[in-house]
């Protein structure tokens, strides 16, 4: 079985500004080690494959930046997209350069910018994923085991019945994917037990992602044969011109949702998409107050805080709840049950001259 | 009548950290305007004293920090305390200098760094004082109305009763200086209304100061002749050794609280001491939410914060009631009710090696 890694790495988050910026998206931070969010999760995986099997896809300024963060992966595997489409595009795109090479490729598509805290238990998963797309002609998925109803993730429904096992691990057969619920429509989700995350983690092996698209998502089953025919003949301006027309729109409505093969195994291996600042105090170490601290602190009567201010001294006094980022040019103070606001702070700046701070 | 100011130079506050410094204390920062508050409280007596009748005591670095600040003063009139050792021998030097050249000189003793809000009202009641000085062979000082029971600051208790009126102001005979109080004494004196607070202004014709001091103060009356036979002969060595014995004590402790001799003026002319950073809140100006901000902000949710980040963008998510001061290598960040906790920031600082802040 030849297993690739292809890494979606184009992302460009808002949530950690002032830290992320737009040429310098949360991937490319070190906001969980002292690593790069890329590097960590190229690292997490090299025990099960080799750099030559693993690929990077992102746009063009983006695949530079990769190239100098990960010297040992062969040049022709930062596969480079010719603008920034959401998850369909990219992954039809990744998935056709895998499959002009071998179509019997088994394929696991891993964003760049996730935590994932038992790695060696997410490896024994991820082996057990490969030889379900392997042999089972499904696609695969992992769904999150959730930990409370949030209404910031799509949910897997599937069946808990006569699930399938590969390599000594269940799948289950997926039901229905659903968009981010309202609060009780999550709530009711949890009671159920069978609703788990959407993780964005697939594998597929190249000609069942191409069966599929040809059986159940006919209009990018066009696309998918024209990007093929542009790779073949290394037609840069024909892919260009793909990539103008295409539709920009996620994997999981144009093909996930569709198909009736998805399996589903459990990702209860630590899994965060690390969505926020406050997210980061649930991650990085703490003191007995619980507040998690970059950089040097004094604290005073302060807790449950999160600072990054790692080139200068801070000082806190009488404070909790409170997220504090300083960098070379911005500051951003925030309460942590606030911090999905920060992106109305950058669509200010945005609007109001601040392109500077973006 | 010739009238000269002193102006106090020499303080090391800490209270503005991470903004003030060992060598940049509040008197030189522009916390009020940008001017610095020295700069500030020499604007504020130019219309009544010349350049030529206005005095700086302070110790030599400070000194030559004045001396760039004031460039339009005479180099003669920046007077130097070998050594800072609180009000009463600062006091003694800057009223023996001028007293060698008049004793008829009427001296008006000025903090450098406290906002007076009606500058054209203080002239009034300062002219005011320095006949009372002048005329009534007492030593003057100005008391505060209090805003409220605060026991930051020590009281004068006077006598309502047949004040003098020089230059058509009330003088009122002061009884007693009073100690910082706790909080139910410091109620007790409001509900009299016969205690003000001591503001550290003082006005004296200089040989008044020098009678009092041989009737109520014989132990720094002889301390007195000591400076006055060092500054005659000019002998530095001598003033410096002077120095070393005379006691660390307040002007309030040595001769204020002794002599008999004292009336007190109403100085309801919008004093403050901007003793903390929270007291800026009700200087500088506000935006709809009662937010002072000084530097580019943008807020959300967000009231009663006063942010010094003059040099970087600020945003703020959700808080109320902090203290944020952001310079070059430190950040604070503060509940307004906790800001007399900054000291302890400092403290700490020297204690575990952060010098490099202080």
């Amino acid at each position: 079985m030849n297993i690739c890694a292809v890494i979606i790495a184009g992302g460009i988050g808002t949530r950690f500004w002032p830290l992320s910026r737009k040429q310098r998206p949360k991937q490319f931070l070190p906001i969980i080690s002292d690593k790069t969010m890329i590097e960590e999760t190229i690292q997490r995986i090299l025990p099960m494959l080799s750099y030559s099997n693993i690929y990077t896809i992102a746009n063009q300024k983006q695949s530079l930046t990769l190239r100098e963060l990960l010297p040992k992966m062969p040049s022709n595997n930062f596969l480079v997209e010719p603008k920034g489409k959401n998850t369909a595009p990219c992954l039809l795109l990744a998935t056709a350069h895998l499959y002009l090479k071998d179509p019997e490729s088994v394929i696991a598509v891993l964003p760049a910018d996730h935590l994932i805290q038992d790695a060696s238990y997410f490896l024994k998963k991820l082996k057990a994923a490969a030889h379900a797309a392997d042999k089972s002609h499904s696609l695969i998925t992992f769904g999150i085991p959730p930990t409370h109803p949030s209404t910031g993730y799509g949910y897997i429904q599937f069946s808990k019945k006569n699930p399938l096992s590969f390599s000594g691990e269940d799948f289950f057969r997926v039901q229905e994917f659903k968009e981010k619920p309202d609060q009780n429509t999550a709530r009711s989700f949890l009671k159920t037990g069978a609703y788990f995350w959407n993780s964005g983690m697939f594998l597929w092996k190249a000609k069942v992602f191409s069966e599929n698209l040809r059986k159940y998502a006919p209009e990018m089953f066009s696309h998918w044969k024209k990007i093929l025919g542009a790779l073949k003949s290394n037609d840069q301006n024909g892919l260009n011109a793909i990539f103008d027309e295409i539709p920009s729109i996620s994997i999981d409505y144009a093909l996930m949702e569709k198909t009736k093969n998805v399996l589903m195994g459990k990702g209860d291996f630590g899994w965060s998409d690390v969505g926020s600042w406050s997210s980061l105090l649930e991650i990085w170490e703490k003191d007995p107050n619980h507040n998690a601290l970059r950089g040097e602190c004094i604290t005073i009567d302060t807790k449950n805080c999160l600072v990054h201010n790692p080139d200068k001294l801070t000082a806190l006094i009488g404070l909790k709840d409170l997220v504090i980022v300083n960098t070379d040019d911005a500051l951003l103070i925030c309460k942590t049950d606030m911090d999905q606001k920060v992106k109305q702070v950058v669509n200010t700046l945005q609007k109001k001259g601040g392109k500077k701070y973006l």
